[in-house]
């Protein structure tokens, strides 16, 4: 518990997290946000949690994702405006807040918009490796926007993936890629059209960007047995997957209220099933049960992954002693005396309110 | 619209608030954010509202307060942990984001802790200013913790109170608000009893801070004509007022959804009347209609309250020239190529997670 000596509040800068994530090494980071996931879904029934309260504007949306345990409160603000990249300004930015449940002090604040792609992709990897075929080797990669090299990467590093068929709409998306993971073992074939990536893959990851209910794969795509993992359709009106490939899969999801708002599932009747994953890694539910199966991760990203990237991000930045310090809290001599905080004030004003509207 | 170029968030400490108040003076504050509250209650329509989102725990409640309009995005975090002050750590500490809706990028980030007490005391001086008799004078004030000498200041700032009638279970607070409020030209009355401090009061406003079903004031204590500013009871189980004050009385509420929740008026069944504030202010409901009318602001504080307050403490940090930067959002190159901001990652591991967990 913080006394009123130590209330100051850890701060990453973007700067920051990208130098944590450059030291440790960006497979480091899926390794090891993996492995808190892992944990923390393992827990679930720990955690009181709540669908994310989203703010809808005419070019995007504002979110705040809240979970907490007995211990920590987390929250992260994400926006997502796709048109934001026209003036040079990222889809998706991101920060959030680690704070002490038993006082409300908040220790750490964190820039989050790399951490958020880190544990998107960790999660998709952890989710994959529990459902797909065991020796799938070759991903299918839609959408090779901002948030691909690293859905690449987890599924190198997690599950063993060593070619990825790629497609974009944008050339540009496409090529920026191919530099990317240039280098980094992986076999990259290019194709010219979402059937054609699709083809004889194991695994199928869609991670587009457009604010539409877009069909991005078709059920005369899906082969047996095929993991699709869907990452791209997180909101209302935000879909990737046509319904009949919903139908004819095992779909699992994170938390089932959220993703029934702002999933694939939600062109689904609401009593289409659905299987919460934690309920897999619990040994709660069956995942895959036969090699022709087709199964389906509808993520969305929960408020329950960021809290432990926040963690991650905790217990990095103070193995590497990075971050700066905030004084978000008052340091007030007398907690009961707020008053008292203040130099004293004139009983009539110091500055007219009509001054400071000048 | 922030470019590439300005995407850096303007950062208050708590001790750059306070200079802020300091410099301007506490009046001109109070003065200030009461008109901003004015200005924003009085377009309440623009405003894309929702209930504050709560963590409750055995000892206390942290919450989310999110609310934009089609500009400014804003929320706070905010705890309420009684049993803070045992460790020297305050009841109340929050901190609260500016956002721009256009983008998601955030503007502002600002402690609160201070802002907080200065926008309650604001609004609820100007609840009483439209729902109490016209030359109110004396002011009962029940509880006189850390929130009683803002209200103090804001009614005898924005009514006119020069009379305070002053009563705290713990005489120490009593103290403390005594040596706080000496030579700032109101007249003090100490009382042994919150009934005593009551008797002939225009005004009685009750800041107490237990969690609990506490009654403070009962219906043996309502004089005709009197207006209660009810502050302290904000969260579900924590009331001030009893049941048959409330149903004497006319009661009007912040934002009606929050307060069924939170509020007095949670001991009321679902259909007890109430009228929103915003609506007195523009003409839609009638506020005060006679002189011996009871009336009751059952005050939990709203989003909207912060959204003002927010503004006001960033066009007066920008007037004062107060204030850090922070780096909540990379600077990318190319905002689609987060991925390309980061060193080359190697492709085994730079650091194995075991060595991190270590």
């Amino acid at each position: 518990m913080p006394t009123a000596q130590d209330l100051s509040t850890l701060y990453l800068s973007a700067a920051d997290v990208a130098r944590l994530v450059d030291r440790l090494g960006l497979p480091a980071c899926l390794h090891g946000v993996a492995q808190r996931l892992e944990h923390d879904f393992g827990r679930w029934t720990d955690f009181d949690k709540t669908a994310r309260v989203a703010s809808h504007s005419p070019d995007g949306v504002i979110e705040l994702m809240p979970v907490s345990d007995e211990s920590l409160y987390a929250f992260k603000y994400v926006n997502g405006h796709p048109k934001n990249t026209q003036s040079g300004l990222a889809t998706v930015m991101a920060f959030g807040v680690l704070a002490d449940v038993a006082t409300g002090a908040p220790r750490l604040l964190a820039s989050l918009t790399l951490a958020t792609a880190i544990r998107t992709a960790a999660m998709s990897a952890l989710a994959a490796r529990v459902l797909a075929r065991p020796g799938s080797r070759t991903m299918a990669l839609i959408g090779n926007g901002a948030q691909s090299e690293f859905q690449a990467l987890a599924f190198r590093e997690l599950l063993g993936i060593d070619t990825l068929r790629v497609f974009d709409t944008d050339p540009r998306a496409t090529a920026k890629l191919l530099r990317n993971l240039h280098g980094q073992g992986l076999r990259l074939v290019v194709c010219g059209s979402t059937a054609e990536a699709v083809r004889g893959a194991d695994i199928v990851t869609t991670v587009t960007a457009d604010k539409a209910l877009v069909t991005i794969v078709t059920a005369d795509m899906v082969e047996p047995g095929m993991h699709l993992n869907a990452v791209g359709g997180d909101c209302p009106g935000k879909t990737e997957l046509s319904a009949d490939v919903l139908q004819a899969a095992s779909v699992f999801v994170e938390y089932e209220p959220q993703t029934r708002i702002e999933g694939d599932i939600q062109q689904m009747p609401t009593d289409f099933a659905v299987t919460e994953f934690w309920q897999v890694l619990a040994g709660r539910r069956p995942g895959r049960t036969s090699d022709t199966q087709v199964t389906v991760f509808d993520s969305v990203g929960f408020a329950l992954e960021d809290h432990s990237a926040l963690c991650f991000l905790e217990e990095a930045a103070r193995h590497l002693g990075l971050g700066d310090r905030l004084s978000l809290v008052p340091d007030a001599a007398d907690p009961k005396d707020l008053f008292g905080s203040l130099a004293r004030p004139a009983a009539t004003h110091a500055v007219r309110p009509e001054a400071l509207a000048a």
